[in-house]
């Protein structure tokens, strides 16, 4: 599929990586290409880079893995019309590390930051994934325990439910629960909190919940 | 040990069998014992009942198993002199219900319910424990999956956490993750909202997460 990703942090990148190698057709975007291209971690990555303002205008599948405080301004940028009808992947979790660690959440319990996306671009059809481990695992997750852990995907939307289902399985996961409605992305980033604090515990991020049933 | 259980909800009569189940001598505390006992599921049950002023007397282990909204009342009419120098499992979750389901959490993010709890009662010793999982679980791990799955027991006090796992471990407990510092309670009880929308697409709360790394 064709597919933007918004974002160029580790998130971005990896997850950019991940499904060039799954073999899509990855496009990441940013708000300066020079830039970010002279980047030490961006050389030779063989990933195109495009400007916000065009990078999802062919794009079947856009990637919200942009930081969560800085989402809505990012996807402002790609604007509307480009979202439009897309399926719209959230991965960004709404962390907020402006009083140290572990961050708090600036959105929660009654909203989340996939609903606020949403709403902000109605005609996007958002599906919550991915916010529930770290980059890495997000592309690979037989690298933690026996690679049968558990990731979700929450959306209104069942056909674009299904679009991200297949990344999921094109990237490697296994055991994928699939949830009726975005409400349920409160869930899944509220998951962070503890996350964090596991990390903390661990002394890793390489690590997931199985979800036993 | 000699525990005193405060709640008379299933949480609470689950625990209180279970823990006596596992050899321990264990009490319950009520505001009535006379109308606790009178109830359908009281029935020859053959757990001892105290009013909530004495319950805790002689206690070693004191147990939050009422309503959240409801356990700084409860715990009051314990007495903060019966609770002082104990062990305070804390296994309540501060689930607000009054805007229907799902549930939202009356205290969240930057304080949590345990947390309330140690500040209002500074000399108990709390530690939280078991709110991840319905009651059935709690008192027999083995009923989901394998058995093998993740319970968590996060508190201040390294002793008193000790005392918890070692009562987690009488109920069949095998992975048990300590985390150090009753502010990893806001991870757990944050949990709350993914738990009860996984109930929802599940169709069933006797499910848990096994922590995978």
């Amino acid at each position: 599929m064709r597919i933007a990703v918004i974002g160029t942090g580790v998130v971005g990148r990896t997850l950019a990586q991940g499904l060039q190698r799954a073999g899509h057709d990855v496009v990441v975007g940013t708000r300066d290409p020079g830039e970010t291209s002279a980047r030490e971690e961006w050389t030779g990555l063989g990933v195109p880079l495009q400007p916000l303002a065009t990078v999802a205008a062919d794009a079947e599948v856009v990637v919200n893995a942009t930081y969560g405080l800085a989402s809505l301004s990012a996807l402002g940028e790609v604007g509307s019309d480009h979202l439009a009808g897309k399926v719209l992947l959230d991965v960004a979790n709404p962390l907020d590390f402006s009083q140290g660690f572990p961050p708090t959440l600036s959105v929660k319990d009654t909203d989340s930051l996939a609903e606020q996306v949403q709403r902000a671009f109605p005609d996007a059809r958002v599906v919550k994934a991915l916010n529930t481990v770290t980059a890495s695992v997000m592309v690979d997750p037989g690298s933690v325990g026996d690679g049968d852990t558990t990731v979700f995907a929450a959306g209104d939307d069942a056909e674009a439910r299904q679009v991200v289902v297949g990344l999921l399985r094109d990237l490697g996961w296994i055991d994928v629960v699939e949830l009726d409605g975005l409400h349920n992305a409160r869930g899944l980033e509220m998951w962070l909190p503890l996350w964090v604090r596991l990390m903390g515990a661990l002394g890793t991020s390489e690590f997931n919940l199985k979800l036993v049933r």
